[in-house]
């Protein structure tokens, strides 16, 4: 039955191609609110491309940006049901001038589809809705019962999805989510998952001024809102990396000896990092190896920055105000809560005389661990192996996946992180791409999965 | 003489305000190459309006913006020869949302004209233009031999003017130099200003990896180009406002104790300081009182800064780099070049681990000092009192006019600084003004002072 499967994928793979590029141009940006029409096109092509599939899909509107419900239960009531989550929001793409190829005119290159969203996330779970295609449309069923549940708030923090999830739970019972929201170590070396960073973002704003002011008529004799800006955001940080908010590290988890083991044989070094983001070294608390300061430690990074005269040439002002974004990844067993709270403490406290701080704080999302023992994690570690050659390591994953936190509270049961993008990817980068090898193997790791979990 | 001169503007006062509403349509911001056309529109303006009056004009190109030289020789050979100097390039007017009406579709309200450069510099010159129209279009003749210099580069630093000046020295040549290109305390209390700062400027790029890259997948384990910027500007300055800069201060003029009382005289308060800019509090070395920070003291401060994503809503990355533009004021006697090693020199060691440092470095214009007891100053005296009804107050003004110290060292005449702003008029800012009074009692100073100076 599979090896049917795998040629049908095989034989269609153009078409496949062809129809993620068509999915890949709907600028889907969901922070954006000149996209707000585009993520619902988004919404709308991915329930008539499960229509066409011959499952039934229905489209949930809202506060902002719908969500895409797909369900095939052709398998008898005892069959395992699994419930497959992505993202069809994307990132926005500006700097649009690094571009090779403009990010929503899909350009397939060397054997990757360059795209904004191409690898994060529209590539990976078009990957699952291909495999459920290749089942149905070769086999004519599947070995479980499959549910989709694809948002488009993910990189805004799912907002809305929470409260969905916890309305819908009966909607969407299953035995296991899977999820392929990450990257694999490489093509021969598949990971898989168990750990994933939370969120939380704020914006700051400092304002000394009425309005911007002439340098030389009062340079001198106010205060210059970057330069209180620079002086709050310099406290944040020692000079290794480690944060000095009192307080932030509080609740963070240490990890088990056999966890540090098992992350340090992932082998990932200072080359790695050098090769993947140009970076002149790597940097951060130094007691940690990277693999840690990435997965097991919360961090306070600034995202942007702006204030005054940024355009060409020379602008001699003293501006009213300037800005600042900042995200934090937060670990094991923060409160997003508690360390906002602390971070407003910390930055009020930082404020020099003459300025005027404004703290905007987001609602955040907490970080996740899954069971890496779990019937369902091993059913992915079997697939993994057979797809890509290697049995897979396990890793804890710096990014966030705001979602997984409600599965969990709401679902209570076992999910997998299978990830089928590479780490240069560039995901939230200009030029983000996503292999064409990646799509092939990640349509037959889905298929394997899908076949395993019944075991 | 004078009184049919006076009456003469009086006269044609709405024509004056029409000819000067086309000048300031016309968007000669220097600074940015969009507005190249724009400023040898101005430029071209200036001359056939010079032409108009029945004097000589001449468009000279630069590498940069045209100089517009205009001359009237009516005179006799021993008259004293005025040398009037201004500028028609204007600041960027960014940030265009908080114009209540556009910059450069000047607007009438409440006895104001506004519109980027109506008062820095177009309605100043304007104003002497006008009154040399006055005493030919009346009289038919001037009480002295008068030379116009206007340039299209003050808001970029001069940096063809001053070649221009010391290649043209004998075409320039004069008894005194007249500009009008600074503020009044009030339409009652005017001001003579006897010295300028200084300027330098530099812009600073910070890069610490080879693109943007995702923050939870690098987060902690790379330095933050912003986080890296913050940290080498908060080095710059202690919480006082004095800035930490190793040698910064080290050429600095201290004043002479009548200087000083004479400062003291304008009694500029906080409350004047506040008034006018909307500060919270005043700021800065609080050993100097509010005159000497913004006439006497060297500053240093970020007019702009910018890096990662700035955008609405969240972008979850570490930036390539990030950038500020920074301006120095330059007092007495602070060599500007010496100035820019030492600031280069603390930035480089300011610089943290993983972070890598551009600096790219203007060319920089000395401050000046006047005399404050040259003729022709008194003659300015003279006109200031019997037009403003008070006598003229010495002040240390905090802006620069970079061509004044070429002019003291290839002309070597006196110089008078007579400015027909007002301090609240907002200039390098939105809404810049300029009261029609001002334009009135200007054009009648700059009448009496052409009077004066042959006496």
């Amino acid at each position: 039955m599979l090896q049917q499967v795998l040629e049908y994928a095989q034989a269609n793979r153009e078409r496949f191609l062809t129809e993620l590029v068509n999915y890949l141009a709907i600028p889907s940006v969901s922070a954006q609110p000149e996209h707000e029409r585009d993520t619902h096109m988004a919404a709308l092509w991915l329930a008539e491309h499960f229509h066409k599939l011959g499952m039934s899909a229905e489209v949930f509107p809202t506060d902002r940006h719908p969500v895409v419900y797909a369900e095939w239960k052709g398998q008898h009531s005892q069959a395992p049901t699994v419930l497959i989550y992505g993202h069809y929001d994307v990132q926005p793409a500006e700097p649009f001038e690094l571009w090779l190829s403009p990010p929503f005119q899909p350009s397939v290159r060397d054997g990757y589809v360059y795209a904004r969203g191409a690898s994060d996330n529209k590539g990976q779970h078009f990957a699952h809705i291909k495999a459920v295609e290749a089942y149905l449309h070769s086999v004519g069923t599947l070995p479980v019962n499959v549910k989709f549940l694809v948002e488009g708030e993910e990189e805004i923090g799912s907002p809305s999805l929470s409260g969905f999830v916890q309305q819908h739970r009966k909607m969407l019972e299953c035995d296991c989510v899977l999820i392929s929201d990450s990257a694999l170590r490489s093509l021969h070396q598949p990971t898989l998952t168990y750990g994933l960073r939370g969120l939380l973002d704020l914006e700051v704003t400092v304002r000394c001024l009425g309005r911007d002011v002439h340098s030389g008529h009062y340079g001198g004799a106010v205060q210059n809102p970057i330069m209180a800006l620079a002086k709050i955001l310099a406290t944040t940080k020692d000079d290794h990396g480690r944060v000095c908010i009192a307080g932030f590290y509080d609740d963070v988890r240490t990890l088990a000896e056999d966890e540090r083991a098992e992350l340090a044989r992932l082998s990932y070094t200072e080359a790695d990092l050098q090769r993947e983001t140009g970076a002149r070294a790597a940097f951060g608390e130094p007691e940690f190896m990277l693999a840690e300061r990435i997965g097991a430690r919360p961090t306070f990074e600034v995202n942007g920055i702006w204030g005054g005269y940024t355009g060409s040439g020379v602008k001699t002002i003293i501006p009213a105000e300037a800005h600042a974004k900042i995200t934090c990844r937060l670990v094991p067993h923060q409160d997003p809560a508690k360390v906002a709270e602390v971070i407003a403490a910390h930055l009020r406290k930082a404020t020099p005389f003459g300025a005027e701080l404004e703290i905007r704080l987001g609602r955040g999302s907490p970080a996740a661990l899954v069971d890496r023992h779990s019937p369902a994690m091993q059913a992915a570690a079997r697939a993994a192996q057979a797809t890509y050659g290697a049995p897979p390591l396990f890793e804890l994953e710096g990014g966030s996946i705001p979602i997984v936190a409600d599965f969990q509270r709401y679902l209570s049961k076992p999910i997998v992180l299978l990830g089928f993008g590479l780490p240069d990817d560039s995901i939230h980068a200009p030029n983000e791409r996503f292999a064409l090898a990646c799509l092939d193997k990640g349509i037959e790791a889905s298929a394997r999965f899908l076949s395993e979990v019944t075991n």
